[in-house]
This record gives structure tokens, sequence and C-alpha cells, in this order.
């Protein structure tokens, strides 16, 4: 018999990243709780953490720093084939598209030594703001900007996006979600990368992967489909209304409930703050309202209640994300903006100790049947 | 603790597509034995098959080979994508970001209804010809041909490989070829694609993800490897020397051994004497016992007796596939062009009582660190 419940609770392998404890609502970076990471790091050093173990030093950081900012531009061949990408393209399946297209330009794209992988993930954290930015720039008929060398990872990102230099306090909500999105142990995309890791397959393999499972509305894809639901909701001009009916026809709310939190998911916990501190400040304190609201809705909702399903990191990070002007079927691929750190470094956990992973099957089908032949 | 074993015997799901039993050395498809199926049914029956319980009566496959014939060209706009990528891409890197390209001209990417990613498999299952044969036309300069309506599925490949009729014997042989390697229960490659449906991703991630997770030499790209290594050892004109020199240098020998077989690969049974008569009848016996020397060599090696470790489904596959002229480093390419079909029934299969496959990791990290601030 197999087990029927997706590998729930099943731990496949060691990490040293990154822990969650969905009993506890418990989310540890390498020792450090996620809410401390969220209030105290910017996402080059958490990337710095999450990779090498401890927080730089201030001299670790700056050549850290320099190391990203060198590697952020993308071929010029690439840019070229991504300005000839049909513009309704989903941007996932064109983040999923040019990461696989990168190892084109790539001599040692097969080359998965430790030394290389690690060139090619440092490459991959800096390249994946331009790719998202150019094809957001493209699509809109704008030229794509190259990235600024004076700003740091996430201003540098909403700049390419914009063409404008951002302000400090979207820079520092941007900056802080994607801190607080950076890694989560074996979610389905981290697992599915180093399942393909373990096939001794490429890096850019593994990570086209971790960005096709990323983006299926149970995992990454739930955070477009928050916001939507809370744009729906916002066009009837009645929420408690909209919901009923939504309930009624047998929707479950986006962003509410997790695979592992039986309790508040750590991550909501600091980005609900985060969305209202944003959306108050930039003067659209309604969007956070109606999330919040929307949120009251499901904690009286016996469904929710009963089943301990609380609002999940996709929930206000839509808020979040909404409030600094990002398309929202752009979400997910921020999202990924994030998580490449996570996947990049479960991917070189995996290398380090590389094993196939390849489980079993349950066969529920007939036997013993023969082929008839007219003799 | 985790089991460090890489899910090995551990059953995820049911599933009624296929059983591997490695402790007897049993594959079988639907209820068939493989051997069975490889002697009596072309690839079309198979995937038929596989895909709906029974095999096709005439009338089931006429209407079958209908609807692939129908769905084999490619876009055009994709063909001129593919017109500009670098010559030395690796066909299984190409394939992979061609299938994530493809979600561009379907405007129902993301529909995973039944009915919507029924019809997506068999457009896949139709099209992988098509991609394949037309990057190898492209990066040796030629005219892409389109797809002959006339010719019956591995008929038509090679023809538009080649540009030329292909002899019976070669199409049985590739035939053959495409049916034993149809499926094989929770491999790594389909097991990926699983747990990218997992999270109600579109049916391009999950066939991105799981070519991504074939490439791997320890997996698919282990016929190529095989081949590389039977042309190093006929380069040096004595095979036994090749042998031991390899050892010595503490080599595995690519092709042999598998994950789930501790006595012989039933396909290997098949594709031995199918290797055989293939390279004779193209007066090239040669590659054929420069394999099965090496075999031997093998089966005398303490290494692979006492870890019973015998020639898998790539070893043997690798002579079938140069006999038919096709380059080496498309070998993996046509692995996928059969297991296409397994990819999609599995997928199929997911989603039709889908479930994310989330597992745990055993934590070795640190705890309780807290960031210093200077207070």
């Amino acid at each position: 018999m197999s087990d029927g419940k997706g590998l729930q609770g099943v731990a496949v392998a060691d990490t040293a990243l990154s822990r969650v404890r969905g009993d506890i609502g418990e989310l540890i970076i390498r020792g450090y709780q996620i809410a401390d990471l969220g209030a105290n790091v910017t996402y080059e050093e958490a990337v710095y953490l999450l990779w090498y173990g401890e927080l730089p030093t201030p001299e670790q950081l700056a050549h850290f720093r320099e190391k990203l900012v060198a590697q952020r531009p993308i071929p010029a061949a690439l840019l070229a084939l991504m300005a000839q990408f049909p513009h309704t393209a989903h941007p996932m399946a064109v983040l999923r598209s040019t990461v696989s297209l990168l190892s084109f330009y790539d001599a040692a794209a097969d080359d998965i030594t430790l030394d290389e992988a690690r060139a090619k993930a440092v490459r991959l954290v800096a390249q994946f703001p331009t790719l998202v930015a150019a094809w957001e720039r493209i699509r809109q008929g704008k030229p794509v900007l190259d990235p600024r060398p004076d700003l740091d990872h996430a201003a540098n990102f909403l700049y390419m996006l914009s063409g404008d230099t951002p302000n400090e306090d979207a820079v520092k909500a941007l900056d802080a979600y994607l801190v607080l999105l950076i890694d989560h142990d074996f979610n389905a995309s981290t697992f599915s990368a180093r399942v393909t890791t373990g096939t001794n397959a490429d890096l850019y393999s593994a990570i086209t992967t971790a960005l096709g499972t990323l983006k299926g509305p149970a995992h990454g894809g739930a955070n477009q489909k928050a916001m939507e639901q809370f744009l729906a909701a916002a066009a009837t001009g009645d929420v408690a209304q909209w919901y009923n009916d939504f309930r009624d026809a047998g929707n479950r709310v986006m962003g509410i409930g997790h695979r592992e939190y039986k309790v508040e998911d750590p991550r909501a916990r600091v980005l609900r703050p985060l969305a209202e501190n944003v959306a108050r400040s930039s003067g659209n304190g309604y969007w956070y309202e109606i999330a919040a609201q929307i949120e009251q809705l499901t904690r009286q909702d016996d469904y929710f209640v009963s089943r301990n399903l609380y609002a999940n990191v996709d929930y206000y990070s839509a808020v979040v994300l909404y409030m600094l002007n990002i398309p929202v079927d752009q979400f997910t691929c921020i999202f990924a903006l994030s998580r490449i750190a996570g996947w990049t470094g479960h991917v070189l956990e995996q290398l380090a100790n590389n094993r196939l992973i390849r489980p079993q099957a349950n066969y529920v089908g007939p036997t013993g049947r023969v082929i008839r032949t007219e003799e």
C-alpha cells in the first residue's frame, strides 16, 4: 500500500538550511527565527547566511554584493529571443523557459562539480530579477533597462521594472518579503529540484523544475490567486456578500491553509503588519482592509476553523506585492526571486551527498495478461 | 531521522499503469509483460494501452493514429525561435526548452481539467518527434522537414531526421525500442513530473520537469554515456586493456546496474538480441561485440557481481540507437520520445486524484540563534 498522503510527515533527507515546525508555527533559517531575519537583515545577507551558514561580516557582505552585481546582466542573445515571445505568455512560463534557455549560453552548463554549481547559484540569484524585469518591460513595449550597480538587490529590481529610483519604503517592503520567503525546507518546488538533481542533472534543469512546480496554484501560484480574489471581492462593493457567495459556490479561499502549519504560519505573522504599513503609507489601506476582512470571515467559518486553516505566506504577500505596483500575474515570479536562493542552496546540499530519489508505486492494475495472437 | 535512501522502497502513491518487480526482473504494462509488448505491438498500440488500459481494436487504432498524425506539426513561431538557438546547445536542453516554450502557443496552457490534459498528452506525444528532428536538422544547417502523414510514428521520425524513407529493419528496431521504454512506474523523471503536477501546475511544467530529470547521467543520460564509453573502448583497439585502465581509474561502467533490479533488467534481455540483429544486419556487428565484451568483463568483475549489477535498459539501447544513425548526444531525446507517453499517463493519473507531494526534511543545523544588534 502507498501512504496516500503525498509523503506528508516522511523525512526524505537531511538538511542544514531550514526547519519548519508546523505544530508550533516555527520556521528557522540556519538557526535564526524567520521573524528575526525579516526585521534585521537584507536579502543579500540572508542569501549569504543560507548558503554559508553564518551572517556575513561587512567585508564578506561587500565582496558578496560585488559578485552578485557583476553577474546581473543576461546574454543579449537571450534578450533577442525574449523580444519575440508572444506578449500573452504567463510570466512564470517565461521565467521557466528563460532559465532553461540560459543554459545554451553557459559553456559549462552540465558541470555539476561543487565549485561550478556554487558559481551558477550566484549567477542565477543575480540574474532572476533581470529576467523578470526584462519580460515585464518587453511585454509592455518598453525598452529593457540595464541593472544599476549602485542599487542593492531589491532596489535594483524595482528600478529595472519601473525605470524610476524606488522610494525607501518600497525597497524595505520588497527586501523584507524576499528575506521571509527565502527557504522552507522540503516544500514541493525545492523537493522537485532535489529529485531532478538526484539524477546528476545540471542546475538549469533543477531550477527549471522548481519553477514549474512553484507555478502551481497549490504552491507559489497562490499569491496571484489570492490577489485575484481580493480584486473580485472589492469589485462587488460588499465583501461579506462576496464571501458568502464565493463559499456557497464551493470555493476555497486562496492563501488560507498550509500543508505543514496547524497554527499560524510565522511568515504570515510578519507579513500582516508589513502589508498594513505599506498599504496605509501608500494611501491604499483599502486593500489591506479587504484582506483582513476576508481573513476574519474565514476565522468565523467552520470549514477553516475546524481544519486549523490560517492565513499562509501567500495571503498577505499578495497585498504587499500589489502595493509595490507589481502586476498580479508577476506575483509568483517575485516569490521565485526570493526562493531561488533556497532552491540553489538545496541543490548544492543534494549534490554534496547525492543519491537518486526514486520511490516506488503501489500497483493497482491487472496482472497476468498475454497478447492474443492469431495462430 | 531521514531514511537516507532516497525513498528506496517507499510506495508514494497508487498506479494502474505499470509495475516493476526488481527482485524477479519483471516489468508489466497494464498487466502485459514488457517482452510480450516489445515483440507484438507498435508504439501507437502501446501508448493506447498505457493510457486507456486496453489494446485498441483496429478501428480504435486507426482513429488514434489519425489524432496523433494531425497533431504532429509544431508552431511556426517556435521553429523561428529554434532557428536562432546556438548550435552547441545540448539536444536535451533544447527539448526541455522547446516544451516549455510550446506553452506560449497554447491559449489553454494552464488548463488542467482531465479532458484538456488528455488532449495535451496526445499533442505532446505527437509533437516530440517533430521537435527532436527539427533541432537535429537546424543544427546541421539542413531544412526542417514536415511530418509525413503516410508514415507511422517511428518511421515518420526517422524520415524527419534523415530526409530518407527509412528501411523496414530500422523502423522495426526503433519501434520496438520505443515500446520497451514507454513506462517504468515511479522512476525519477516520472516521479518528478508527479511532484510538479501535485501543485496543480500545468502539463508543460510537468513535462519540462520530467525532461530535466531524465537528462541526468544517473537516469536517461546514461545511454549517451554508455555509447561514449563504447566509442572510447573501440578507439583504443584493445577493449580488455581499456576496461582495466577505465576501472583502475575508479570509473563505473555506464549502463550497468539499476536501482530497482537485483537481477537482469527485463528490457535489457530484449534489447540485447535486438542490438545484435540490427548491428549485424547493418554490417556493423562490431559495435554489438564491443558492448557484449564489456558486459562480459563486468560479469567477471567482483564490483559488479557482488552488487548484482547487470546491464540495464540504457546499455544495449545505446547500440540500437547508434545503428539507427542517431547522433550520440541525441540518445536521451530518443528515450524521451518513448517516455513522454508514460509521463503524460502518470500526470493524468495524478490529476485524477491529485494531492500535493511534499515530504519533510530532517534538520541537522543549529537552533536557538539570535541576531546580535548593537544596543
